[in-house]
């Protein structure tokens, strides 16, 4: 069976660090396990638009530690209609490919899933976004990455805030989920941290601040998730803040893509290889429908449907930490 | 004369990697010629209040890879006024302070400008901002720091503009002097780079993107100082774009505050080391009124009265190498 | 009872990045918690001088992102016989110390087994070493961040390892335990990876040298444990391979001391939070002769007996990924 | 005559970082100028074997953050002989290729000249080389990245120095110029700093440690140059300090590779972009037989007899810098 195997790739939806090294492990266990590997260019856009390429263990060499992925990604309308899936169903037949590796989030899973539901295809997913919003699997590839990059630049805010006695506000990714700012907040010793899944509420928050300030503190980091609830945004946060607590001098940090970028972490390099080879692995057993993740540091598969279920839920102990540590 | 002499030292204005080194040298400097130091704490602020402390070659140890000031810095407008400079003039009269060195940008060398001029007092100035902005020194402590911190920040911006095929628009530091946009923007290999001294122009600008585009670019890098004049902001330049370019994806990214801190780099560390060293051998041998500045690699003074002109001055060979290189 | 609760932190052994943001959650949970708090310099050590200090916290601001520990390390012999334990055990009791905190690698949780023997005081322990190798926790504090550390370090020599067509042996530390030079090696993407647990064999090595040459790397990167067990050292094995493989251009790198320093990992500074939380919870819930580990993300206690224990286990499924990935 | 013009470009000798960004400079500035490019691999070597590969602006893109050269590098002893180089220049005339941009160090040049000479064909250098020792150029390509990674590296070992109380050794490269080890030494705020230009003496070093500890210094960094005179090599030296003073404990880092590899510097990647840029102006402008420098930071032509000159200059207001702040 395996000598008949051909094996496509892509990366879907927002890049993250460690795609790159998930494509490249997807490629050489392929070449390990003696099937062929075709990398689709540009996730599902070019799945339509047969944009193939062959790949092998030499095609991956020098892109482990390189933010991105080379295969590129995009977003991809015509995918959500059955059109556009039947021209990627052709293609995939004609060009002999009989199963495939998606690298992405919810988005990606969720086309897949349509996917395979019409064309009974071979797929199997993984977990690739800083998000770390994806169910069923303790980590995704880029977010340990993304909490450094957000630490390392918080530690460069903090320089200016101690210098100048300002108060910070940090936005940092992270639209439904707060694990960004909760643990990025936790590691760059953030005063508060303002998550999608707890409203804080202003008043709490003012509070707070005024306290912070009177225990003797005199500058203050607030990191904000994207996703929180106070106000319209972050400038009118700010403006709040300034308005109600005299003795702040406020400024806003928007971190924005860079967070996105970077060589990845030793952690994602890791991990991507591991559920890379998981992701073969699973195709050859006959696996089908299933996202790669990591359950307890082991390799584990999970189903699709089961991945893509939002969860909202955050680690309690870790808010408690966040509030004793910022004492 | 040695030993009845007292130096003052603050830091004045916006915050720079490689002033906590400029202080240690400064410090250390006073101790190796056997002069005392007491550093003042928040600028000009400080000095009106007679926030002093006394500083030893050991109270400055492991600072020298620190970004911002641990002696602080402070917008001062009483010291704009005379009432606040004679309060200031009184302190250091009553502390037995005899001269001061100054850390800052041009702002903290009028203040210092005018203060000298009431009270005859001598006063050094060392160039600390990372905006490259102060006239009669080749460099001035931050600037290669901010430099470096711009450029990686790209690097990382690049990775997803490379995936996504997109137009990033990256605003940097520079209201005035479009050095940082200039030198960085060559780092990062950006496509356009707009700085304030040099009006672009939107069609110019929209042309050279459509070009690049047809030459088969796929991604592009446009960076931004805060003073160019292109439109009203960043946000406006990017609707602008999307609106006249139809097939580019603009995203806006403004790297902010990130650019002040971090640990200096090496060439900071040794530019802050000699213009400390240089500021005490300055009034040690009698001159004030002057900045202690880099010329050619070596140890220069400046009147304060040269370096706050504005100079607008900028390399037309580097536009030319950036207009070369981004072919 | 909380109320007459003084609790005492170290630190012992090599230095590990994060120790500092550890004792900062151990001083803020204290404080959170209305106990007193006293910081131990130089290990056990100062506990046999009584070097005490008071610590709040705001003595700890502006720590969470230093590498070392503030507190110090120290070896100590004369903790070793129980002449100086007893000194050290009288220095408490004066002190009105009723609960400790050590923070440590294997060595520091054998003393406090011996201590805690003799006087039945209570201790808990905080795993901090970067070798990863203390047994019943999933991490020990530092190891996240020497991870990182080492594969930039490689990242940098594989520029020169492709430039010039070479083979570098790169030596990492991890004289029991594999797990820096297993993870590592994956994250840099090494051609081979030799641990103290798996004894490979010179012949083995120089097959797959030369089968990997052959394959058509102009390349390799072979990351060596100090604990590996091919010949007598990394210089002995690099003269081994060049007078076997002709067509190998050999080079040695010992990366050394910089692995134990460094601003740490947002993993290790979390961590080292939620242990340091986590500890004073223990001693205040009348846990002794227990460490705090991390085990499935979740905050476990585990006996110093079980914690000391040398296991020698190493993760097979990585060396198969390991394997896959380099081929 | 521009129309007729072929350039070919290689790197030679040991990498540094920015040679990447110098090639694309070169590449573009012949793509500016309507020119053609051709890459030769492997330095001199490909020369003689006729590696060679077209080049145009699209084939650089994405490099110019990348350390080592993706022409690559390789030692060539075939092209020190006449014979060698005859085969060199048979390839070149049939390759239609008629200038050079040769980018390496001083044995680079020599190979240059030698070519030269013999071949009246028209050559220009670019100085690409970590150790800054070429004559007539401020800078080399490498250096500043060089001194970056160096002074990172000893903050890193700075943390367990001071941890432990310890005395660090750090081995920097630098055979016959002390530059890095000058310049990373005062950025690193070493103790003492042995160059090779400079003679200290076991005795004077003993001395200054002895009082450096005497004046309460608790741990200290001494900064070594590979071609530092004091003793058979760093390790005997550790065992002198040592025996002699008993009070230290000390250890020795080799940081070796490390220091050659990764992302260039802002300033490394300005330099080359000017610097590849100055080359192929000089080419067009009918000039041969010369290194494009940088001289006061203008672009400058120095003669390849010039630049091989060796200088066994050092800055001696460095010097003083050095032993006043570590005071």
């Amino acid at each position: 069976m395996k000598n008949s195997m051909k094996i496509g790739v892509l990366t879907s939806g927002g890049d993250s660090p460690g795609m790159n090294a998930a494509i490249r492990a997807v490629v050489r266990a392929c070449e390990y396990q003696g099937v062929q590997c075709l990398g689709i260019y540009r996730g599902f856009q070019g799945l339509i638009e047969a944009d193939f390429k062959e790949l092998n263990a030499r095609s991956v060499k020098n892109i482990i530690n390189r933010g991105g992925t080379f295969l590129k990604s995009a977003r991809c309308d015509e995918f959500k209609n059955s059109k556009g899936r039947k021209k990627a169903y052709d293609n995939l037949i004609n060009e002999n490919i009989n199963a495939l590796v998606v690298i992405g989030g919810d988005g990606t899973f969720k086309g897949a899933t349509a996917f395979q539901k019409e064309f009974n295809f071979p797929i199997v997913g993984i977990p690739g976004t800083i998000d770390n919003d994806i169910n069923g699997t303790d980590y995704t590839i880029g977010y340990d990455t993304a909490l450094n990059t957000v630490v390392e630049a918080i530690d460069k805010i903090r320089d200016t805030a101690n210098s100048h006695n300002r108060l910070f506000l940090v936005e940092v990714m992270g639209r439904d989920a707060g694990d960004i700012a909760l643990n990025a907040g936790i590691g760059a010793g953030a005063e508060e941290i303002l998550i999608p899944e707890q409203d804080m509420g202003l008043e709490r928050l003012l509070e707070s601040l005024d306290k912070s300030k009177k225990s003797g503190k005199t500058s203050s980091i607030v990191v904000v998730s994207e996703g929180d609830q106070i106000g319209k945004n972050i400038f009118e946060l700010a403006e709040n803040i300034e308005k109600n607590l005299k003795n702040y001098e406020v400024r806003v940090s928007v971190l924005g893509h860079i967070q996105r970028g970077g060589a990845p972490s030793c952690y994602d390099r890791v991990l991507a290889s591991r559920l890379g080879v998981g992701a073969v692995d699973a195709l050859l057993n006959g696996e089908t429908n299933v996202m790669v993740g990591i359950v307890h540091n082991k390799v584990k598969l999970i189903p699709f449907a089961e991945a893509i279920k939002s969860s909202n839920q955050f680690d309690v102990s870790l808010v408690r930490v966040a509030d004793i540590i910022s004492i």
